[in-house]
């Protein structure tokens, strides 16, 4: 299989349609990359483009949109609620197909110098790439946003990964990082208790002990008329979704409650799936098809994983 | 009930068994502080203490302790496995019964300036009770060890938390603290594969992703026969055991091992057991009835939660 990243890049412009169709075009008509999708919010002013496809040809697509951002956003006029430090505010490389975190790291230090050196626009490195502990969060290195960041830079602790100490004018500063596929998952529950589903959640979730890469919380959706733990998984190798499923089922049966399904929202890698639908499988005495087809592996996510609504187009690897 | 602590002072001799028992006896005969046991280990040439009872009188037997190992123990002449800072190298504060954390911080701050006021032994606050990020982990501040200690101490980011910054010439320093209370913990699986039961380990410990507060590994139990999960869990309230116990018997299933037993190793607090039992009883339809005794929890513990070789004494409240 040919060397696949998804690359998600948040550009600070969510509210002029012809503006964000113009930047989003400068992605498009790549053979190497496929534009997966993207969301304009407007309260945000902010929208986040998926991309998905070969490395070398992303750093190509990617440096097309700071080429077009520079021509069509200038953050002094910008304001919105999502914090940001650049027209283009985050660009995060992550591993989907024969490519390791390593490499990504690597392909964020070349598109980070690129940047830096054809446009002027220094670029701070995170998450996986950052090179001192403060980077890895990126709302660290954000604080203070386009405005405060004119001074910041000066810093001698804050001098840019890539670029010179000064901010670029109207473009700001980007932060390039590489980090771990996220999935969006959410598990039902019957019941309209948000406070049980909240403790579902405290069960599994880091900030309350639980799994370290799960952040959790409750909500109830109107609409089905139950509560949702609903979940981000930042490392699906460490805490497998079955291993997550299994627990909120555990901590259900003191209540009671049924937790009849779950979903994924946005995309999963098919090696996600695999993992989990390995665990069911040996549970029932079986061995995983090895050979199985994407529409297998949706059949049998709906089967073992309990996943509603799903369809084969979340699998990233259908993208492939 | 009385507002009680458990204090477990490590000293800094495990090998010559009459000043063992002179060190020991400096902590009997208080009515108020009781002596639940002391083990010595001759290759760390290290005495660990565990002492329950009113905080106040625990000050006073501690202080009792220290004016013994300053007459003693000359560190100076001191070898052993394990790391040291001190004649007695930790002393830490944990809560028992109607005892706040909090409170355990100010026992270990009033007990940490008396010793340095009486008898000029500069000390650290660790754990719960450091001030600073650094001083959390109590390997961090003994690195360097009691020799070293000498140079350390004078570094203004190393001055101790009470008394001068100089070692003392015998004694060393103390490392005072607060922490939560510690379960050992092991869960009893029937295989000999250590591999396997390593996987489980790693699907629940903190190190590899799991359970922030669960410290885990595989042992294979030579006379048993098969091998354990064998854990420390540093926060029961948080990764309670029937999620620990829950979580190993999800994982076992896909191998179809049996996961029959576990087993508390040294004291458990009757509050641990009771919160997980009550989750066996919520399971089954019941509430757990809350006028029980500690004989019956013993039984409940045997039952519900599959303690193998349980006995009321490992229960600390036996002791109050």
């Amino acid at each position: 299989m040919a060397k696949t990243v998804e690359c998600v890049p948040n550009f600070s412009e969510g509210r002029d349609s012809l503006k964000i169709e113009r930047i989003v075009d400068s992605v498009r008509n790549n053979d190497k990359v496929k534009l997966i999708n993207y969301e304009a919010d407007a309260d945000y002013n902010r929208t986040v483009v998926t991309l998905i496809g070969d490395p070398e040809q992303m750093i190509e697509v990617i440096m097309n949109m700071v080429k077009i951002c520079l021509k069509e956003i200038d953050l002094n006029n910008h304001t919105g609620e999502h914090a940001r430090m650049g027209a283009i505010d985050v660009i995060p490389f992550i591993p989907v197909a024969d490519v390791s975190m390593n490499e990504c790291v690597d392909y964020a230090n070349i598109l980070a110098e690129k940047i830096a050196k054809t446009y002027s626009i220094p670029c701070f490195l995170y998450a996986e790439a950052a090179r001192e502990e403060k980077r890895i969060s990126l709302p660290n290195i954000r604080k203070g946003e386009f405005e405060g960041m004119k001074e910041k830079i000066k810093l001698p602790e804050w001098a840019p990964d890539y670029g010179e100490q000064e901010i670029h004018p109207t473009f700001g500063v980007i932060g390039v990082g590489a980090r771990d596929f996220l999935i969006a998952y959410n598990i039902d529950v019957l019941t309209k208790d948000e406070k049980i589903t909240g403790n579902f959640a405290k069960a599994i979730r880091q900030s309350s002990g639980g799994y370290q890469f799960v952040q959790a919380g409750p909500v109830f959706l109107e609409n089905r008329g139950h509560t949702q733990v609903t979940m981000n998984i930042l490392n699906f190798k460490k805490n497998p979704i079955y291993r997550i499923f299994e627990a909120v089922k555990t901590e259900a049966k003191r209540y009671h409650l049924d937790v009849p399904s779950a979903e994924i929202v946005g995309l999963i890698p098919k090696d996600a799936l695999v993992r989990s639908l390995k665990y069911y499988f040996e549970v029932e005495g079986l061995t995983f098809p090895k050979e199985a087809d994407l529409n297998e592996i949706c059949d049998f996510s709906t089967k073992y994983l309990k996943l509603r609504d799903f369809t084969v187009d979340k699998i990233i690897d259908y993208f492939l």
